[in-house]
């Protein structure tokens, strides 16, 4: 049984949970929370400990999933806690991934611990798929498309224009381009040409709807590259209507070598974003208890581990 | 530059040539054939040996590219030229590749060589994929379908019958059956269910067509568990109409986790299969060489091998 602990109980922490029910080789050892332990408590069927108790469970936890955002947890957490434990965690700011790399690769080695960083899937999977498809396919052409679903970042940042009162927002991909690449063209697109983004948002009626629908589409890099589409609805309709989380994408990758086209597709369809990422998380926190077995203490991202470390060696080359 | 050797002048020898053509870090020392190296020449612009002369390469060879089949050619070639060279093989009867891991792997270690074996789409990419998609699913339902494409083994079942002159057979996946899947439908599909076989063949006018139709069409394992249609073509028809080896598939995995459904599918669409399948094995050299490098001899499979080894490190976690 490999012994896991959590990190912070948002959506995230709340996906492991559910997984790890599915997993009869992982056992849940408790969840860490910055939160009154005694209200968290009331949401799960597991153990709920104050974080500052973390550290009486150094040798009781095989793996530790860190399930903080990586605005403001995650560079304080995974230095913080890989010093005492090995950990999984989902850093998802692409631009920065490489210098959290160097941070948790030193202070593993330091202490003799596995830290597996960038786990989800984007950066993840997506990450594991682009590279494969450019690695294999000479002068490719990948794209990425997101959507249909719900982008956290995008909802959030209309959250905090004034007289906002609640929000979500859709990225959608534009199917005439990925029918175009899909057909094996190699059309050079701009942000609009890939995406639609699509608002609901609950205002205040005390504040003007006309300047918040043009504060939203004109937002530097979030919206002001897009085409965009701003929809008022009531905090009853938000509620009822736009509470999933669903999300997905594909990674379309084409080459042609002497007039022979190659094209390599993936496809995600999501229902739950934050199930389908913890569910990343715990096969690979088997990975790090397999990499503890054999010392190999460092820090690694998806692209450095072989698949076997989180397969079942029977179904390595049955034909499903 | 790595040192590239091919031994085998087939479809995927001469695939492998192609494709090293658009790799700068690669150069291809020699073709290597059993068959007469003049007559072998005529059809290469590199330089042709004869398959006695290689050990005078040993030292002049980083990786040897092996291009024979499975049936005959590889369980003979791998053993022997592991012993002096690093290989890349397509080894493909999935059902005998542990056994030809064991083998491959005693040699490597014992001679200090790395070998890489069934690099390829299905086995190789498709393995990878199959169990990736398992092992972060739980409970996930996976699905394989091949085509729509030339099966190289079923059109040669059909060659073997008397009278038989040429023919070429098509597998086509059901349309039908993918579509529930990817509705999330968890269906128990027969052989028949999943695939239908489409042959062209051309005939010897003195045997009696409807004989060798239904010789097709009751061959068993290839034919008699799948809806099988027969065409009658002539030779001409045959050379002109069905010249391609385009080959693709797709795997699908779907599971549940508290109503939540996920859906992932990769899909691959090729026009020429041992192009594709060429450009997997010169990719794996590289991963081969690098493995070299670190003195990591043994025999590896594509499950074993971080796909770090075979990419370009600055683009490790481009949003492309």
């Amino acid at each position: 049984m490999i012994k896991i602990g959590i990190v912070g109980y948002g959506n995230l922490g709340k996906g492991v949970e559910e997984i790890i029910k599915y997993r009869n080789d992982i056992e849940l050892v408790g969840i860490f929370t910055r939160r009154d332990k005694n209200e968290v408590q009331k949401l799960s069927d597991n153990i709920v400990y104050n974080i500052e108790e973390i550290l009486e469970f150094k040798d009781k936890i095989d793996v530790l999933i860190l399930c903080g955002g990586s605005y403001s947890d995650l560079p304080v957490q995974g230095p913080l806690y890989i010093k005492d434990f090995n950990t999984v965690d989902s850093f998802d700011t692409h631009a920065k991934i490489e210098d959290y790399y160097k941070i948790m690769n030193e202070i593993s080695i330091n202490n003799n611990k596995v830290s597996i960083i960038s786990i989800g899937w984007d950066p993840g999977i997506f990450s594991l798929i682009r590279n494969l498809f450019n690695s294999i396919l000479p002068n490719s052409n990948t794209y990425s498309f997101w959507g249909n679903g719900v982008s956290q970042g995008h909802s959030d940042a209309i959250r905090k224009i004034d007289g906002v009162i609640d929000a979500i927002q859709y990225t959608i991909p534009i199917q005439n381009s990925i029918d175009k690449i899909r057909n094996g063209e190699i059309p050079i697109l701009s942000n609009r040409e890939k995406h639609i983004r699509e608002c609901f948002v609950v205002v205040d009626e005390n504040y003007d709807k006309s300047i918040i629908e043009s504060k939203i589409k004109n937002m530097p890099f979030y919206f002001d590259e897009y085409t965009t589409t701003v929809n008022f609805i009531d905090l009853n309709e938000l509620k009822n209507k736009h509470n999933k989380l669903f999300h997905g994408g594909n990674i379309i990758s084409t080459n042609s070598i002497n007039n022979n086209k190659n094209i390599l597709e993936l496809s995600l369809k999501l229902d739950s974003n934050p199930l389908f990422t913890a569910s990343i998380l715990v096969a690979y926190a088997e990975a790090n208890y397999r990499l503890q077995q054999e010392k190999k203490y460092k820090a690694y991202t998806i692209l450095d581990i072989p698949l076997s470390y989180i397969i079942d060696k029977k179904y390595y080359f049955k034909e499903i």
